[in-house]
């Protein structure tokens, strides 16, 4: 048991380190060699987890829709509206998830590896979401979720990139609060929308609930309280 | 006089050899090499008109923005919608304006080309018409031109590479006729939407628009009426 969880922090740690040599590298630049200096892990460790570049591409591209994670919300389009948010503050830090649109969205990438799988896994997740959020009467009945999703979708990954080019992505928050105040008119039904929150600030709140929450958790685990601010 | 215009000719051969060398190979991997053996020039007409290969990339993102002209119209929305379907369908045939736009999207392009020059030129210009739009009372009182441009051109980069990504742009007039579905209910005043047109052939529309004009405008230059299909 012990050694099989070696192995999946040993996984883990192969995967961030060719995250982040992909984010700074491009994948035609990456060498296994650059990725073994970065893991501080052996050749074996390496070669047993992913036998080439291509495996370990396709593996920093499949970990990408993870980084969508947020709190469940009663309100679907709420939970959707967050997603967007905190997906787009951890890419101002997490080397994993950058590296892994670096590799959706260069073109250089080869045609081998599979860069539309992360696009139709974000419209399969976000899909059954909004799908949801219209049963729940969220929706104005000409939203096709489907449609709308495929939208945000390449939205997000436009305006993240142009954010990327001006300020490295300071105001990409600013930029996802104007994406939403345009769009949510034509999507939520008129009572919904004073309750909805899409402020600029939205991800770096939502991050910081997941972490007051892991917090809590992990106090019960040890069957103690921790201080406060400790994370 | 004839000596001018075969220089500007060389120089715009090559400039779409290098945009088609850009397009297919990214910035790293392109060398004047190629771009001379595609442009059929000699080295020293090449190096006349741009001493680096920095400098032809350069010159490939500054044409970017020349490439969303369509005719004036007395909506200024309408305009705008036509100036995204039609950079949307040259896209799909257009080696120079693919070139600049993968050096603008690429992270590979190094730090020292500005590919933030074409974002910045397409908002100035969208912004300029929005302005005009804004004073002919088209649009919302709530509506700030310029963060709205700021969205429409992020978005756009987002869905042409989505686009190029899963159907090699094939799907790009519906994939914009789906974002001005979603947003020119949160722009333009009620009263217009019905007789704005921004259904997923339009580009296809407004280059057939173009191309008859030029083909009137050259018929009588030439003194003589072209027969009809002749382009």
């Amino acid at each position: 048991m012990a050694r099989q969880e070696r192995a999946i922090r040993t996984r883990r740690v192969i995967l961030e380190a060719a995250g982040a040599v992909f984010d700074e590298h491009g994948y035609a630049s990456t060498t296994i060699a650059m990725v073994l200096e970065r893991a501080e892990v052996t050749k074996g460790a390496l070669y047993f987890h992913f036998p080439s570049k291509e495996s370990l591409a396709q593996a920093v591209l499949a970990e990408q829709v993870l980084f969508g994670s947020v709190p469940s919300r009663g309100c679907k389009l709420q939970e959707v509206i967050d997603m967007t948010f905190a997906v787009g503050q951890r890419l101002r830090s997490n080397a994993l998830l950058r590296g892994g649109v670096r590799l959706a969205v260069d073109q250089e990438t080869p045609a081998g590896i599979d860069r539309g799988e992360p696009f139709r896994q974000w419209s399969r997740r976000l899909t059954a979401l909004l799908e949801q959020a219209a049963e729940q009467g969220e929706l104005l009945p000409t939203v096709r979720p489907a449609e709308t999703v495929d939208l945000l979708v390449g939205s997000f990954t436009g305006i993240q990139l142009m954010s990327r080019a001006l300020t490295d992505r300071a105001d990409l928050g600013q930029r996802l609060a104007v994406l939403w105040a345009h769009m949510l008119p034509s999507i939520a039904v008129p009572g919904l929308l004073p309750g909805l929150d899409s402020r600029a600030d939205r991800g770096v709140r939502v991050l910081a609930e997941i972490e007051t929450a892991e917090d809590a958790e992990s106090a019960e685990g040890a069957g103690e309280r921790a201080p406060a601010g400790v994370r």
